[in-house]
């Protein structure tokens, strides 16, 4: 039984599965070849069973023998601190990790998620497209310059950004060459596909043992 | 001289000072005692001149010896690692220090910035408030319960999630008696009133050299 437990629900529809965000802790697991085990709290009733553990009603939440910690930003930093394959362990490389780890989180995430929820709520007119149209071309420009964010090699920024960027309507908003090969690149990892494919089949195994029909 | 740099506009407009982000590492370094110098780059022109150093055109960033990082947030996670004021040094104190640090990034900011930006471009229909009204009440429910985020003590997650939730428009967003008593408590501290005083009379003094007419 390992240490380490990454947490998400027990279901979630068929739109978000490939999509949450447990997958970000099981995939630098995967990377750092650390041992984990998935354990579930209920999808139904999740905005008051989950207070008490997650303030915030969201998975995943991370326990590491004795603590807990959630926010997935959160518990990747955590995790790159056991493994040199996930932020390298000098104070520069480790520097520009948490630099770029945190411009996904803050300076992208911080626009294409609020973007994304305005357009699937059909708003006529999209007041954050600017601001998006401005973000991603500046992430283009850096991509079209190097491989990886940081460090000149995969990190944890990495994983996190290339989460950030493959969001389908974030992926297919304008046209961004270096940012396309960089998300292809990313996702092609095996580490990535285990972790989708575990992902997947964990919330359609739990299709079957559920009473309503899965709706998206 | 310190090896410590702080690098921030050389001007801004009236409105943003005293809210400008290069605050929030003025404020770390107070809180540790850490020495630091504040230098500048132009105001005029950021959107061109800045994005060899920082890609997304913005500041503070922070200068550590030959180590520079930019994002606020990850400037913060970098000083506190030099400081025990800033974080506790046992593993489940720095585990919940950088817990709520992201989650005042990427689970409150996410939601305030772009709700203050729909705001301001003036939307009739600002379709992030039932968001923003779901994240604040989540929070207000936290700090009714506690006086600090994190280890029963002020850590750099306070000072994080102080600095989102006084932007006037957001502090005055709803009733919420513990998150209002909450930026009080952490406002009045000296250090966050040395970081806010010095930032405001380097914009000032910059008036005088500047021909420009001062606007908002």
């Amino acid at each position: 039984m390992s240490d380490l437990v990454i947490w998400t629900y027990d279901w979630v529809p068929e739109g978000p599965r490939g999509f949450v965000r447990d997958l970000r802790l099981r995939w630098a697991c995967e990377e750092a070849g650390l041992a984990y085990a998935v354990r579930t709290v209920p999808f139904d009733g999740r905005q008051v069973d989950h207070l008490a553990r997650q303030p915030f009603g969201q998975i995943p939440f991370l326990s590491d023998g004795g603590l807990e910690i959630f926010e997935s930003g959160a518990g990747l930093l955590h995790l790159a601190r056991k493994s040199d394959a996930l932020m390298p362990p000098d104070p520069v490389g480790e520097a520009k990790t948490l630099q770029w780890t945190i411009a996904s989180l803050n300076s992208l995430e911080m626009v294409t998620v609020p973007w994304w929820f305005l357009e699937i709520s059909g708003v006529a007119d999209n007041r954050l497209t600017g601001w998006m149209t401005q973000r991603l071309g500046q992430v283009e420009t850096v991509l079209s310059q190097r491989e990886w964010l940081a460090a000149d090699r995969f990190t944890v920024a990495d994983l996190l950004m290339a989460d950030v960027l493959r969001v389908p309507k974030v992926r297919a908003f304008g046209d961004r060459p270096a940012s396309e090969a960089y998300v292809a690149r990313v996702t092609a990892r095996p580490s990535f596909m285990k972790a989708q494919a575990d992902q997947i089949e964990l919330f359609a195994a739990a299709d079957a043992t559920r009473r309503q029909t899965v709706s998206d």
